[in-house]
């Protein structure tokens, strides 16, 4: 049977204080509404995304998706939200109702819920039972459990008070009913608003038994109105990503201390010392070693790399066997070779590395090509840019440059060339030859020692 | 009526094994007798500081507050403490008991304490119900649910110990009554103390009907007795500050991980990632981005700057669109304009830099004026100190300084002049023209590569 | 009498999904086994590990302890690994037997197992209540609250499972009755293993009183199976040893942020900032500071030291009163006098610095000697490789080296000379004279600015 997903995606978010859209709000670096569409095409041939505030905004944002969009020009309730959608629903398919604000119902989930709802041929409902149930509509059952209705919170008698299972909202349901029971809502209520929970009465006037499924976590109801609910999203779904890693074969030294943003690949035996933020996709092989306060978007890690402490990585790939950091800033386009040594405050850029080199302090590396067992002495700077064009810096096989180089590019570093410390190098060196480029050191005799200026000067 | 506070803080707080009297450690940065000061500072017309242990270093720390202080001599127990501050309290008046080690009582729960203490002319006790009573003084209440007693924890029966309403010291209550019952409390007891508690037995024996107060957050009433009980404050304290942060519209990755000592005013959209620590006072405008493990004190954040990761900012000012690290080190008095880029292992201070100036990579800017447009190379070094001295640098609008170079200070790069990688530049240089100062570039034919040593170096 | 412990580390820990044997893994930077044996050496005359599963590479490991290895070549059971250890064992003495993935059974806990067993001559038990019983084997007791039988998860009855009093497998039993009973258990269960619990039905048939002893925390009896239960035992350790520093006197802005993996010894009024990361043997005098996201490993830091934000300090000394960072990098063999400033951006490796000198911005001191108030210049670089030796640089006192200097080794920099800035030095200065090495600055008059290129290059 056709399943089709309504999202209800179209109100304000007035807590969240934001100038975007409640529903592109990011959790894990992802709009809360894109989990939501993920879960759906799992199971739907069609989702529909019902918009209203900010719309242009959310179909912008979803534009490169097969979400079709039905505009709510009013925000009139969520029984009207969906009868928006109603007119694109064909009559012998399921409905499944989530919520663009509730990223976290599983594909399981909605599994059970659609499969109940097309077995029974009935109404199937999403219930949970929070800790603290107040504030939430209660399911009342009947003597054979059946639901016999939903009471709202407000509206609910001392003893109903005391039930802890309530509704999460999220629904399966033929939409033949729906084709019934939509337009038979009423706004006659506190809110003026059209509710869909008013669907349950009309279910069971129409003598259907309502299923109900339970999620394996309650977080996967769990809407988000405000900051604080964002946050705890985040660290639910965090966690979640850590265990993930973890029952694969990776050591975080505080699963309560890592943050993936995107997707996390990594082999047997990888450390992730704490605190560390990873985004975008990273791929880590065996034995990878991540120091504390990384911060790794994008990249491709070798066996048994060690990245030490805070360093930053962004569109790279790091060969096996390297050593990187601490304090290493490894830029876009940069590609290192096995057994590559990057050191201290370094920075590369759009550069690669032959296998074995060694750049290990205070060093600038932009657009160059460096070949195998280079050494780079501390202090060495490309001079990659003259201020309106970029050019490349190539140092072959075995190169020495001494230490508080200046590499004045466009340039060629030749074989084994050997660079004197303190040179600035503006043209080709020659293979295996030393190559200076500094002044001879001079005594001053008659030199007097800086004294205190007295004047004005701060 | 007139509110009279009277903090005891005269106690050794031997358990914080600490040089620093107890009511000076701090919490978020601040004393903890200051969160006490303040609050009792909005509803209280005299705040008087019963000091003993370490008494001159509390009273120096506090020299600039209008708080009054009384001097305990000897420890003899809250009640005798109270007693010191007795003779300066007004007949008519309204005392309110807090405690130096009990930081975070709120303004609106004294506010009630002390209305009630008013309205009811009686003793008001501010009392709570923790999860585990272990060690309070309970209260006893008869039928009628008014207050007959304290019972210490060691002193209750068996049924007693079942009472989970607990005493937290806190109180107000009309000195007329003080002035009757402190002066008759006795020290017969295995503490050889006089307990203030002891007012309540007194309080019933006037017939007084006593009332209690509870306050909001159980936090409220906690006490620092070791560095253990600090820490739980402090983590509560910073929970409720990155609440109040993303109740505003801030998101923070992980409340759990933002400390602010201090107070941060920030605008819509403002994201923090994890584990920074902001101190003293932190303005961010719209749309900032704080990048992971950031340490920012005392800052003017423009809209839509972004800090990247491990960035370290103090006294300084960043305008708006700026892009600032990862790994840049911002010190005092220094003020970026709109759009400045500021790289990896760059440190500024004391300097100026306008609108649209990149300083991207590896460069020490001291005492410097840099104009805009100017792009400063990567490892360009300000010479402005001599020794003794130090001098400033200027930078007009449209300089390129190549990288490497060193600016020694006094000395003036007038507007659009170019600078040629590795330079030391000692004087002005001219508008619009090439400056060098370096050695040309020689091959050494008969040049032998270094061979290794076989000595005793090591 | 003899107590001799049989420590069962013969499992394959598939669950860990690593190459490494599991009760190699670490928590705290320590081998699991390891905690184990430092805990049966506080009371075991002899120690055995039953090894099987990757044998070598735990005997290896331990190749240094006085451990006794028996081996299990298959592994059968707990009671077949013990049956192993059983030819070994005397006659005479207690057996305690523990486990080599239950790493954090407390000295005190397993000193009262054994004084029972040996007091009473009898079976004694660790039991313990966790919160949820499930998949524990549960203690049956008789209305003498004897306990008569453990009956496992799977096979109990309801009843019988609402029992929280559960097994831990942790034992001491006098050899005498294990030489009867370990023979004579049977594998005819639906594992077919030789299970240890059922030397209970034996006790019990042999008219023992068993006896039982639970532990001060929990987390003594939890067993690490996957990785999630490693790092949730991490965690717990290392919360317990934030505890520890507190209550001498540490001050931890967050205690759940803090990673001791070795032993740190601090003096009073230490402030450990968050997210710090501390390795080997640490040692901190009275008054230090150590700001957020520092990684420091072996290091011996005076008083009143001030180590600033993200720095990384490994096998070094720090001089009371030196302030480091932020972003310093010291690097192993680096010894600092009292009083010396390291700023940002500096690395300093087998090197010492004597009192009051200051090397504070993008310098990389290798291999130095430098005296006493000397001054390094932002961007100086020691050019302490050759591309094959290493050689020293030595700076005498009151020496000034201007920034940007390249100090080239072997050289000596003698007392009092003043460097300037921007030059190579190769030979050794003269003392309170200036030394230069650097060409004189000119204007390129018919110089053209760059123009953007249109070609091809990206």
């Amino acid at each position: 049977m056709t399943i089709e997903t309504v999202i209800l995606a179209a109100g304000q978010g007035t807590r969240m204080r934001s100038r975007l859209p409640k529903v592109l709000q990011p959790i894990a670096g992802k709009a809360m509404v894109e989990y939501v569409i993920d879960t759906a095409n799992t199971i739907s041939q069609y989702v529909y995304l019902v918009v209203g505030h900010q719309a242009d905004a959310v179909k912008s944002h979803l534009s490169d998706t097969s979400v079709r969009f039905v505009l709510q020009e009013q925000q009139l309730g969520t029984g009207h939200a969906l009868a928006q959608a109603l007119p694109e629903l064909k009559e012998e398919s399921v409905a499944l109702v989530l919520y663009g604000d509730v990223p976290f119902v599983q594909p399981e989930t909605v599994q059970q819920l659609t499969t109940l709802a097309i077995q029974q041929d009935t109404l199937c409902l999403l219930t949970t039972y929070p800790e603290d149930p107040n504030g939430y509509g209660r399911i009342i059952r009947n003597d054979q459990h059946q639901v016999i209705a939903i009471v709202e919170h407000k509206d609910a008698t001392t003893e109903q008070l005391q039930i802890r299972e309530v509704n999460s909202g999220i629904l399966a349901v033929p939409v033949k009913y729906l084709k019934t029971w939509l337009p038979a809502l009423s706004n006659q209520n506190s809110q003026q608003e059209y509710y869909l929970t008013d669907i349950v009465a009309m279910a069971v006037a129409a003598n259907l038994e309502i299923a109900t499924v339970h999620p394996q976590y309650l977080e996967e109801t769990l809407g988000v109105n405000d900051r604080l609910q964002q946050a705890t999203l985040e660290r639910w779904y965090q966690k979640q990503l850590a265990k993930q890693l973890m029952s694969a074969g990776v050591s975080c030294a505080d699963p309560d201390r890592v943050d993936i943003r995107g997707q996390v690949i990594a082999g047997q035996d990888v450390f992730i010392d704490v605190n560390n933020v990873f985004e975008g996709d990273v791929n880590m092989g065996d034995g990878v070693r991540i120091g504390p306060n990384c911060h790794i978007r994008n990249a491709i890690i070798g066996d048994n790399v060690e990245i030490k402490a805070n360093s930053v990585i962004e569109d790279a790939e790091i060969g096996a066997d390297s050593t990187i950091g601490p304090f290493a800033r490894i830029r876009p386009d940069t590609r290192l070779a096995p057994g590559v040594h990057i050191g201290n405050f370094v920075e590369i850029k759009k550069s690669n590395v032959s296998s074995g080199s060694k750049i290990n302090h205070l060093t600038y590396i932009g657009d160059a090509d460096i070949g195998s067992g280079v050494n780079i002495g501390a202090g060495t700077i490309t001079c990659n840019y003259d201020g309106v064009n970029k050019f490349r810096t190539t140092i072959a096989d075995g190169v020495f440059v001494g230490s508080n180089s200046t590499l004045v590019a466009p340039v060629q570093l030749n074989d084994k060339s050997f660079i004197a410390a303190g040179s600035v190098i503006t043209q080709a060196t020659e293979a295996g030859k030393l190559t200076i480029a500094r002044s001879r050191q001079q005594t001053i005799d008659n030199w007097k020692r800086p004294t205190k200026n007295t004047g004005k000067r701060k």
